[in-house]
């Protein structure tokens, strides 16, 4: 054994403790949003705080710059152990470009605003909110000027890669711009079309939680999660969490309504599926972990989206839920939940808004974020700013900031550069999905079965136990034969939305 | 602020974010045994094993002797601040007194160990487990002898000294000396009047989890439990565990019999009490620390043993089951309770044993277990003298080993020294409980009401809120008047099992 091979080894064994710290996180925050009685708050803080700053000083030990250059001069590494110290790179750039102090004022003054957000947002006060979230725009605006220069890019891109690494505002310029040019013109004939069809019959009920759960749980196993590495739960706010074999997701039900918790489990689903099938030999490792959120959220919305609104599968789910709640009748047709689930209305909340005007809300945050951190948008102008870009991507202005630039968590709790993710999403899920149907003609007649192995199979192979040994584009192009291409995403959303397919 | 008063400020900041990892491992290991999917397990384990390693490298940083050495010398301390830094001293002692090496090896004999176990136990194969045992043993043996120099004692007590400091074997042969003279009298004399007794009505039925649960929840606040800073859930194997305000404990049901969970909950809701009445200025520091494992017993004694098996309790008690469960008759009241909870019946197992017979479960234990750490008895003769042993305290020679020495998981998972801790705290229950009663007659009355705050107000000034002030035998006398007395105890036992009180 060489030195040198010392190096690695070491950077391997730092970043396996890295990763042990990181899923202790995960448990800890997953109990906090399920668990967690109300008065074990302020405690639990602090330990997440102390387990931040333990893995913290992991990536800022003042030898890991040495380690690094050691390891990385190394001639015989593999292509996963190259990728791996790229990733580790990116880390420790991450961690040490912005000193300690910033990091620690942006976290409370994040932490703040969220606190006065909650009680802004219902009261649609904006005012009472500005200074707050001025700080925190401050500060984030600190830590991507710290990052940009070592990233060697600009202050909102800086944010932006820290969620998606590698996202530059060209790329995603070139493709927001190519939406908002698209959608405009392509609402009215979705709504157009829209109107010729029958209204949707609403699906009423009393649905009991306990069943929706069982539902839940069956359409998790139908589409492929391991129950023996993960579990599902109840939070305020569905999410996907937890840590390395042993996905935590949650969803929260209306028992009046099954329709929304039924997708949004599947869509944690698909989240849970790409942490499931990570690679086993890398697990503890950066190359072994999620290439980005914009490819995350690209395997929830394969399920949500790709897989689960699809003809085939609807025509699976819907005996399924007719059983489920001893229930019949044309409302409880698959045609009927294709057109529950495939109803386009132009609305102000981003959460409850449908495939076709969701990217506009996306677009609008997209461009107002990166104005702000860019200094050509002050905070106290963002309502008449969010308003007129509203308008204009949607023809609809907010009757108040509640359901304007009050409504989203991300700004107030310090997650700037993280909205464009979501769109990334989309359109890459479109893309992944129409690549692995026309690999598998099997993948929809699988659907129609309720039999997701197929589509799973074609994921796990290209994109899950990839992990991070490619960047982004690159991972996209070797599972598609082509790079990021909004398109596809269009067909997409032509087929089924004008089409009716 | 002179660099005197900044070592004793540094050791608090030291102390603190070890508080902090160890509530984040009490929260994982709670998970573990309560929520996590089984696939996790190899996954928690590794993560349990970092932050355990990352806390006794808080503990073995080489300029803590100096840093305590600095701060002992200070003049200006308060003697909360004194006790602090006796306790850090203490918890440092027993990082540092062991390489890290032997903690390791202990650690992995003990999972090995305690995984043969599962299979030997069940099995009653005695053989199959011997040569883990004797490993586990003798690396027991080794951090005894290495920190027996430190702690001036001998190696048993040294391992005794981590779960109750300061306890050594002199005073516990004293006590359990008594006791095995005593128990023998008295065992016949207690059966010969049970006998004159109508046998216990059986009370029969089935009764639903929820319901028990919602019972178990209800006299966890009747006992004074802060639901705001914990809460009940189901394990295998009962447990008080969790954060600082965060208590959470565990209990199991069986839906043919509600009475051993309502005990159990009542039992693991006395420790909770203990724990949720720490001293709130000091809850991370190691003086506000709960005193030892034989007072932690002790509170969950006084509320199982000494308050919910007393009559005026039952009499408050059977109305709220008949209600609760909707039933009636003579199996329903308090008397056939009463017969029901105190029934003695000299048996093999420990956990299932009654109160009158559990210290000679304990006594046998301890003899065995200081002379295995001894070197006096091979692990080889443990099945026979184990059953020699039985027969003389208890009059019984178990069947088999899985009803004999293979029942308990302490010594296998690494447990030495703990067993005495069990009588230790039923003797301090009953001690603590008299002093109680006398000093406020109002807490039996209280009793009969379902009103503990008079019990529980008596512990909170006395015993919760001095935290590890006071050594034990310190806080004993401070709060009783006296050092422990074992005749207080015995006469516990004879008003009970003799004079039906």
């Amino acid at each position: 054994m060489t030195a040198k091979y010392t190096a690695y080894q070491e950077l391997e064994s730092r970043f396996t403790r890295l990763s042990m710290i990181n899923d202790a996180l995960g448990i800890l925050d997953w109990d906090s949003q399920t668990m967690m009685p109300a008065g074990a708050a302020d405690g639990r803080a602090a330990q997440i705080a102390t387990l931040r700053v333990l893995a913290h000083e992991l990536l800022t030990d003042s030898r890991l710059a040495d380690t690094l250059a050691e390891a990385e001069s190394l001639p015989a590494l593999s292509p996963w152990q190259r990728a791996n110290l790229r990733e580790m790179h990116h880390t420790w750039v991450h961690a040490n470009a912005v000193p300690a102090e910033l990091v620690e004022a942006s976290s409370r003054a994040a932490s703040a605003c969220e606190m006065i957000w909650r009680t802004a947002r219902p009261a649609s006060d904006y005012r009472s909110l500005l200074p707050a979230l001025t700080e925190v725009l401050e500060l984030q605006r600190e830590i991507g000027a710290a990052k940009a220069a070592t990233l060697d890019c600009s202050p909102y891109e800086a944010l932006l890669d820290a969620y998606e690494p590698g996202a530059r505002t060209a790329r995603l310029d070139s493709l927001f711009d190519d939406l908002a040019v698209f959608l405009p013109d392509f609402l009215p004939r979705v709504l157009e079309r829209q109107a010729t069809l029958p209204v949707p019959r609403s699906i009423d009920g009393r649905f009991p939680v306990s069943v929706q759960r069982t539902l839940g749980e069956r359409l998790m196993r139908v589409a492929g999660f391991d129950s023996n590495r993960g579990r599902l739960d109840v939070s305020l706010h569905p999410f996907c969490g937890g840590a390395t074999n042993d996905v935590r997701l949650t969803t929260r039900y209306d028992d009046a309504d099954f329709t929304v918790s039924l997708m949004a489990v599947l869509h944690e689903t698909g989240h849970a599926l790409y942490e499931q099938g990570r690679p086993a030999a890398w697990l503890s490792q950066p190359v072994g972990a999620a290439r980005g959120m914009a490819i995350h959220e690209s395997q929830s919305l394969i399920i949500e989206m790709q897989a689960a609104r699809s003809r085939p599968f609807l025509e699976f789910l819907a005996p399924l839920v007719r059983q489920t709640f001893g229930r019949d009748g044309p409302a409880w047709q698959a045609d009927n939940l294709w057109r529950h689930y495939t109803r386009v209305q132009p609305g102000y909340i981003r959460v409850d808004a449908d495939e076709v005007t969701y990217p506009a809300h996306i677009i609008l945050r997209y461009r107002l974020e990166r104005a702000m951190v860019g200094g050509d948008l002050a905070p106290a102008d963002l309502p008449a700013a969010w308003n007129d870009g509203f308008r204009d991507l949607l023809g609809l202005t907010p009757p108040d900031d509640r359901r304007g630039c009050l409504q989203d968590i991300h700004w107030p709790s310090g997650g700037w550069g993280y909205f464009p993710t979501y769109t990334l999403g989309a359109v890459i899920a479109a893309q992944l999905f129409d690549a692995a149907c026309r690999a598998d003609p099997g993948i929809l007649q699988g659907l129609g079965r309720g039999d997701f192995v197929p589509l799973i199979g074609w994921l796990r192979t290209h994109i899950h136990t990839q992990g991070s040994l490619l960047a982004t584009d690159d991972l996209l192009t070797a599972a598609t034969g082509r790079p990021l291409d909004a398109a596809i995403y269009r067909r997409h959303l032509e087929r089924r939305y004008l089409d009716g397919e």
